[in-house]
């Protein structure tokens, strides 16, 4: 059963990573001659550097949950990408975790300088805004549904989300204390952009209501059972399986739910999260099989 | 003549200005409590710095050209302004330009600290994004407006325009040669952000065809008389009157229009695209009396 499972969501991955990766690729054709040589350069070796491509799977699990076609929701998926990995350039920055590895590769400023660094971070950032704003301003897509797409994966990355969870995951004079507070971190820094591919993906698709809400629900725990997982991973890791550091939570102090909660703790927390995601997907029945998968797959992870 | 002109743009900009330092500040008190403290505070310290808050007034007037109501444009040009700020807020890093002075104060990454600067400029530049899909997602407002208001401003400000211009800009390998490439710098830093302000009003207004491309060429032509005179300013300014470092272009042996073509050049050169400027809104006739005012009063701000 479980191995079953776990070959269905390799497979699953696998597959829709490389169809990912080569729109990706085309996107950054297309830039060619449009971008600065160099930036473009520097934009597309963190871009096309692999990873799971977790973030447009999701997205695109989210919009066939509600029957949306792959080719509605792509240029939403690809942002997701572009967005993540503008936020893993900007995060392995001297001024922030000052990191020399991710995902089995120099860093971006290790290999094009800290100020082409910061300048691709910032390119993809607003590119992800640009191939969303571009490409689903077609007639045959309700436009209201692309604007409250727009807006739910801004209020995600921003200052609110993403950009805010960095702040507190980095600044010295933003922290709290406790688990509540290892938890905003991981919520605003990990778990609302995973919240979002699968909510945005629903809203091109037309979800709303409370199917959208449950969807939202199961975003928010599958996001929490991740990071959760990479607390542990960080601790438990192998750096040439993961591709980047290990060790280095605990070497910068960082508030993990592994160091509060020791690996076992971690893990039990990493399975309640693992259960209200999967609960939260209860009134989808079958039809939300790969998600529920998807959630029990992340958390054996950590195993 | 000149004097009643320049009287008059004077008022003007100081009234908008006065409003959007109003909006802006209306923007950070909304999003107390929601963002993390000190990023906020780093966020608010460089965004209500001042500043003539020229693009939001483009944005406005863009707008107003084509009969649009203030109302409709204010969160578009915010995140005009919002940015504009972002890009100043990076642009200032040790690993860019590593200034010190910023409109009259000590500039972001010298307060709140690298890391803290590299954060808020993200945030800012999302928060443009979200400032626009969330505020103009009313019924009221045709959505495909926004949408195409949204795409142009990512296409300005990404990495063909001025996130681009800024690696031509700085990056040592990234460099051209003569005119052309000193036209590039600017057109792409500068230009296209300002070009976008007028267009984005107008689209919101609802502009398109003739009209619609006479003021984007407006707004070329305006964004190069402003860089310009900005770099004659750098060479003949004082730094208490700007507010900022002078002398620096030179010092960092930066391709400017002053250093190819000399001060009275490049004067030459702002005359020249002032020309173009004003001749593009001749089909507008009255209307345009306070842009073909600006134009003028910004190629003098160089003499």
């Amino acid at each position: 059963m479980k191995q079953r499972r776990d070959a269905r969501i390799s497979a699953l991955l696998k597959v829709e990573a490389g169809r990912v990766d080569h729109w990706l690729e085309m996107c950054c054709i297309e830039a060619e001659g449009r971008f600065p040589q160099r930036l473009l350069a520097s934009m597309r070796y963190s871009l096309l550097a692999g990873g799971k491509r977790l973030r447009p799977l999701l997205c695109l699990l989210g919009s066939r949950l509600f029957g949306g076609s792959d080719e509605n929701v792509r240029p939403m998926a690809l942002a997701l990408e572009m967005l993540h990995t503008a936020s893993l350039i900007h995060d392995d920055l001297p001024s922030m975790d000052n990191d020399d590895m991710r995902r089995g590769k120099a860093t971006n400023h290790v290999v094009f300088g800290e100020g082409m660094a910061l300048l691709a971070g910032d390119s993809l950032l607003v590119w992800s805004f640009q191939e969303i704003a571009e490409k689903l301003q077609r007639d045959d897509l309700p436009h209201h549904r692309v604007l409250k797409a727009l807006a739910y994966f801004a209020a995600a990355v921003g200052p609110a989300g993403v950009c805010g969870g960095q702040v507190y995951d980095s600044d010295p004079l933003s922290q709290g204390e406790g688990l509540d507070f290892v938890r905003r971190i991981a919520t605003d820094k990990t778990a609302r952009l995973i919240q979002a591919a699968l909510v945005c993906g629903a809203l091109i698709a037309g979800a709303e209501g409370t199917p959208l809400a449950s969807l939202e629900r199961y975003g928010l725990h599958l996001g929490l059972t991740f990071q959760i997982v990479d607390d542990i991973l960080d601790v438990i890791g192998d750096r040439g399986e993961l591709g980047k550091s290990v060790g280095k939570d605990e070497a910068q102090g960082k508030k993990t739910f592994a160091a509060l909660l020791g690996i076992e703790g971690a893990r039990q927390a990493a399975e309640e999260e693992t259960e209200k995601a999967v609960s939260a997907l209860g009134l989808f029945g079958d039809e939300a099989g790969d998600l529920r998968d998807l959630a029990l797959w992340l958390r054996d992870r950590s195993r």
